[in-house]
């Protein structure tokens, strides 16, 4: 925080291209591949992403299966481009045989748009079968890897991905503040006057960053500089195979301590990914999540409020600078919690 | 950077409620007034208040003398929005008698979309005068305040300003990474439907901000946070009044200090901000601006480039957590440069 960056300068465009080179590398990114990042928040560059590859007489279709898709959604009716919704429960990993099926019947949809790991729910949708069958029927795949990308394997040039997007904060342990996308250069060369918004225009800011090695518009210098070290301690690390198994023993341990206490994820074991777990909330009824949130917050915990509208659930994150041990901790201050509030699962379950 | 926010939390929502109360105080916002921020930079909001307040079929008048004004003016003809662009020279502010004549010419005119320091050469323009004359002819305005607010003196309710924007670094002195308006209640509540983006759409923001105290999708923690630190510093400084008597002291010095190395400003002093200042490239053989600011970059300053298309210029700011006596060792940096590339300015001038 007390580095004053110029935003301009050689000292800042260096730091941009090496922190957009390691993000291209950790993608499995080819000289086919650019990385382009882009200020604001995940959505800023999932909507940038959309409104820049997609034609305005594009159509996309959209397998949902929970919040993130539903943002999707809800970003295409914003930039008014068409979408087919494949609809699934939010307990489900999206069908690949759906998603075959709608390509096959309807040669007009252009565009795949997918969410990886459904951070409302945590289900892990089957990115690489999907990516094969979107590019076997030769159309193109923008793939939203906002809480995946960094801990779970994605080689955009093997699984033939057009776009990818994700953000400095989640499994990259970076500071939330600015997204990126890893896209083809084809595809970024193609979409030049397809936005709608200059601000979230990627063809141009990548046009712009070739250029001059700067961003178009002011970056958000501190959170890209926190972004080089927080990349630093990920190569440290191991790189992903190393994250994403520490993730996985972190996630185990969250699970299993859950349910010794008495709590049950809303999914299966197989289509549980290792970065976010949705418990139901207990039938009990002496349960209360703002109950819960409010005594497992003061012993330093920070649980997540669930995202679903047809069952009553809480969500807990596995990801992030920490340990399995605080994960220990975490589900202790949810078990004394419990035991403060008086309600024994194990008896009412 | 080692705090951990929950950016769900209720302590974060407080951070997010304090920094946005004291921006509106010192926008002179009174209840009719609300503060709304926005992940991204300062250009982010500008296109986000232009798509947010802007009816689709509105027509807004654009009196442009630089590069900020040419980049609303592009921002509208990426939304659609139909703008009557008022031209000025670059060294010049944009002419009251005009905006008045064209608003009584043209009934259609919604609102006024004016830079309020136009940061591509330091002209400051009379926000004031303008500010009577719109309201005197029901039009609302829009004011791009980016470089000017916190250190020089806005009232929007005196001044009947609709929109105010800016951002959280130049003048409050905090790290980029967000940007914010300060807007009438009433037409942010007239706004819904308008915005061309989800990611971009003040209404939406504002409303579920109102509803939650939370930013609809995942805010720049620590940014937010700095701005919290910056605006402290702020007030403890004395507030805008004692900001922009610093600011204006460091211009004058830096001004007194280049003239007396024989720099000429590219504007009067009557149209000199205390922000940023326009020194003409010298004529002599010798000059070049990439070796000028390799060398004072090395003494520990960076220049800016000229922003300007007819004149070779470069800039310096006056405004940061800096001294005058930080100017003065910039201006002898300077100084020695030419020295050591062997112009005298004061002979050939």
């Amino acid at each position: 925080m007390l580095c004053d960056w110029g935003s301009w300068d050689s000292a800042f465009n260096r730091l941009t291209a090496s922190v957009c080179d390691d993000i291209l590398e950790i993608a499995g990114g080819t000289e086919a591949y650019a990385c382009v990042p882009l200020q604001g928040s995940g959505t800023f560059a999932v909507e940038a992403a959309l409104g820049t590859f997609v034609p305005r007489s594009g159509r996309v279709l959209v397998p949902s299966n929970g919040a993130y898709a539903e943002r999707i959604i809800r970003v295409l009716q914003y930039l008014g481009r068409e979408s087919v919704i494949l609809e699934h429960r939010e307990d489900e990993a999206v069908s690949v045989e759906r998603i075959a099926s709608a390509l096959a019947a309807d040669p007009a949809i252009s565009y795949v748009a997918l969410v990886h790991c459904e951070t409302g729910t945590g289900v892990l949708n089957p990115l690489d079968e999907i990516a094969k069958l979107v590019a076997h029927h030769e159309r193109a795949l923008i793939v939203d890897a906002m809480s995946s990308f960094g801990a779970l394997p994605i080689d955009v040039s093997l699984a033939s991905i057009d776009v990818l997007i994700a953000a400095s904060g989640k499994c990259l342990e970076g500071v939330p503040g600015m997204g990126f996308v890893v896209a083809r250069k084809a595809s970024l060369a193609a979409a030049k006057g397809n936005s709608h918004s200059l601000a979230l225009d990627l063809y141009d800011q990548w046009v712009y960053l070739q250029r001059t090695g700067q961003w178009r518009f002011t970056p958000p210098t501190h959170v890209v500089s926190a972004l080089r070290s927080a990349i630093n301690q990920f190569l440290e690390e191991g790189g992903q195979a190393a994250r994403g198994s520490r993730y996985r023993m972190q996630c185990d341990q969250l699970v299993a301590g859950m349910r010794r206490l008495g709590f049950k994820t809303l999914l299966p074991d197989r289509l549980q990914s290792p970065i976010i777990v949705t418990f139901l909330s207990p039938a009990h009824p002496a349960f209360s999540f703002a109950e819960l949130y409010r005594r497992v917050r003061e012993a330093g915990f920070i649980l997540y409020p669930g995202k679903l509208t047809r069952v009553d659930t809480f969500r807990v994150g596995c990801i992030g600078a920490i340990t399995v041990d605080d994960i220990g901790r975490a589900v202790a201050a949810v078990g004394d919690a419990v035991a403060e509030m008086k309600i024994d699962l194990l008896a009412t379950s």
